[in-house]
Parts: C-alpha cells; sequence; structure tokens
C-alpha cells in the first residue's frame, strides 16, 4: 500500500484542533492541489475562499448551526460553485452564454467540478497531518454567508472545508459493504439481496457506536438514514440556487 | 512535497491506454479508496458500475460521441448518484423520505458526495500509476445509458472514469492563477484585475496550445470558454433527472 492509499483510507472526520494556524505556504499547496483536479470541458467553475478574519468564523460557525469547529481551527475555506467569472467572459468574447449557463447540465458539471477540486484539497491537507471536516451546514443559511463573504450572483457556497491540527483521533466510520455500492456490467436490482447486505452493515455499523460509546449508543444505520431523510431541510435550496441563475432551464 | 502532493499536481488526464486489464484486486481498492471519501451526513448516496462486457464498453463509447477510451482502457467506472437504497430504507423503517430525496438540496448532496468519492478513486488510481479521464459525455444520452446498464429510478449516471495503464504522456494543462481562484475573507469582485487575471491566463493557456502544436493552435481560455458555453447542450437534462426523482422541489 502506497502512502496515497494509505492517506485516503485512513480519512476520519476531525471536529477538534490545536489553536495553530496554517502557514500561507500551507494553504496554497493546499489551493494549488484542489486546481489540479479534472475539470470538466476545462471550466475550473469553482472559486475557494479563505476565511481568516475571527468575527467572521465565529458568525459562520453560528450560521452552520453552532459548530465550534468551524470557528476554531488552522484555516476555514469555503468552496463555491462559480459561474460568475464565465458571465463576464460571454461579455467579453461577445457571445450568449447565459443559456448554457443556467442549464440543470451546467449546474451539475459546477457542483462536480467543485466536489472534485474539494476532495484533492482533504487529501492533500490530510497527507500534510493536518485533519479536515466538511461543513455542508453552510447550507442553512446561503443567503447570510453570501452576504457575509460578498458573493456575488452565479456564485453558490456549496460546503466549508476545516482544516488544521487534529486534537482528536476518532475511528474512520465503517462503510457501506463493497458489493452493496459496487456493480459490475449493470446495477444490480435483486432485492432480496440488497435488504441482506443492508441488514449486515446495519450490525457493522451497530458495533461501531456501541464501541465508541460504550454500549450507550446502538444506532443502525437505515434507521439513522431513515429519521435524518424523514426531516425535510433546507427546502428553500430550489429557489435560492434558480435565484442565483443555477438549474433554471 | 510529499507522494500525495506529488501524484495530485502531476495529474494529466489520460486519452490512451495499454490493452491491460486492471486486476480485480486494483479494481477493489480504488473502490474501497472511494468509499472512504467524506459523506454527507453519512448517506453514501453513490454506486459505481465497473464495466466489464466489451460489447457495453463499445456502445457507451459510442454514446459518449466515439470517444475511444471510453472503450479501451484498464477498467471503466460508471459513477451514479444514488438514492435507490435510501427509498428501500423508507419503506423499510416506515417513514416518509421520499420529499427529502426529491429536494434539490439532497439532488447536491448526491452530486457532492458521488464526485467526492470518485476524486477519491482517481487520485487513488494515479498513485498506482495508473492514468486516468473522466467521461462527461456520458451525459450525452443518459436514458440509454441506464437502459444499458440496468439503472432505476432515484441513480443517475454522473460520469464516467477510465482507467488504465497510460500509452501517452500528456503535459498537465495549466490552471486559472491562483489569485483568480483564491480569495480571502470575501469574494473580490474587482472587474478590472478579474479581467487582469484573465489576460494573462489566456497568455499562458496561449502559449502551452502552441507548444503542443508546433504553433498551430493559439487558442485563448476566455475564447474557448466563449466557444464552448454559447453552444446549448444537454438541455434534456432538467426534465430528465427530475424524471429519475431528483431536484423536484
Amino acid at each position: 500500500m502506497n502512502q496515497v492509499i494509505e492517506t485516503i483510507l485512513q480519512h476520519r472526520s476531525i471536529r477538534r484542533f490545536e489553536n495553530r494556524p496554517l502557514t500561507d505556504e500551507q494553504i496554497r499547496t493546499i489551493v494549488e492541489c484542489a486546481q489540479a483536479a479534472s475539470t470538466s470541458s476545462y471550466v475550473q467553475a469553482y472559486s475557494i475562499i479563505g476565511v481568516k478574519d475571527p468575527e467572521k468564523k465565529r458568525k459562520l460557525a453560528e450560521l452552520a448551526g453552532n459548530q465550534s469547529y468551524v470557528e476554531h481551527n488552522g484555516h476555514f475555506f469555503v468552496f463555491c460553485a462559480d459561474f460568475h467569472r464565465h458571465e463576464l467572459i460571454g461579455e467579453l468574447e461577445g457571445k450568449d452564454v447565459l443559456p448554457s449557463l443556467e442549464s440543470t447540465e451546467k449546474f451539475m458539471v459546477a457542483l462536480i467540478d467543485t466536489a472534485l477540486a474539494a476532495q484533492n484539497a482533504a487529501i492533500a491537507a490530510e497527507s500534510m497531518g493536518l485533519g479536515i471536516c466538511y461543513i455542508g451546514g453552510l447550507r442553512n443559511n446561503l443567503p447570510e454567508v453570501c452576504q457575509l463573504l460578498n458573493i456575488p450572483k452565479r456564485v453558490i457556497p456549496l460546503f466549508g472545508l476545516a482544516v488544521g491540527y487534529p486534537a482528536q483521533t476518532p475511528d474512520p466510520k465503517p462503510r457501506l459493504p463493497f458489493e452493496h455500492v459496487y456493480h459490475e456490467d449493470e446495477y444490480n436490482q435483486d432485492r432480496a439481496r440488497f435488504l441482506e447486505q443492508l441488514q449486515r452493515y446495519n450490525e457493522t455499523v451497530s458495533a461501531y457506536y456501541e464501541q465508541r460509546t460504550n454500549g450507550r449508543r446502538r444506532d443502525t444505520w437505515t434507521g439513522q438514514m431513515a429519521d435524518t431523510l424523514s426531516r425535510q431541510v433546507r427546502m428553500y435550496m430550489k429557489e435560492f440556487v434558480e435565484g442565483k441563475g443555477f438549474n433554471l432551464r
């Protein structure tokens, strides 16, 4: 196993960091690694905002649902889907790019581009001995995040990435069985097989929680998912992304 | 610079592969690396289909716009956003999860989850001496891709990933200037600065193409983007993803 695979397989989210900022050189390396990711037709449809201002970090932590590690970390990145520059390019080159930029296809392109870049950043940071945590909680209140970070039209903050020196060492969380996620030649729709795999995975997840909490918690994965997904959260999102000029046609 | 950062920065897409299949062990490692990526609220909203059947690969290559490297490679993965299992879980646990699964928020979650996993797969493969190329061309005709791979409702193939032993060594493509992509504390909307950066980048990109083509090609990035984005492609996508049960509310 090489160092890359080792780094990837050792991933666990870190939610407590030392009070030690990243250097500008570390930040630059992480961003350059993000930029090295593949990008659909070379569009590079993302921007990254690094937040250092303590007051802004405090406010973001609050907006993300009082997650202290959004405020206290080595550096906080906000990854944004971004067609703002492409709109300017349309003007500059005298071409009508808006119908394309506003399509659901390009919404998908921007999301995928941004996520590929972010994962490179995450892996690069982890390879430097840093820990990371993605912060989807930023999407709780994107209008306020946009205001706080002066984010223009055609730019959507998708998630944060808290990075820093780990002050905890949680265990990696067990993933779905390989056979459940990986299909060969076609999607295997065999329901009985599927349910058996989920049952087996529930046992793995229960054992994981039981061990971590000295027996106080015995969640199953399917129970957790049903609870989470029966709550309707961030239902303003469709209107919000449309207002930003995405996903319109 | 450690091996991880080196691997990430050396990325270039490979579009010609040796005729040498990946081993099952290599495939398993790549998929397990994909699964180790962060996932929003633990939902793991993706599946991966590995295509070995030569006839299916030939057909996928054709659907992707006659890209030969979709047919000829070491292995071909199709990365799918997937809430099929979550719908079953709702039935199993007696909870109504559909309004949540059908939201634009969860559409974004599934796309981001899938892309994070895919980028882990890409980096893992590259660390093993393999080359990769993302295949967005699969989205040219998703209804046929779904039929070919027996893909159910609430599953959308997002892109392919061709992996194999490289039979070419292209140069990495230059990325946007660091300062153009990375903002500090807020999004810098200074238009003059923005245009100056794009101008500088155009020169870099032109020089790259000129050198690669012995002077036959001198594209600028903004010119390329304006051309690409003034074409409306895959405009069926909104209707298609809604038909699959995503992005509805």
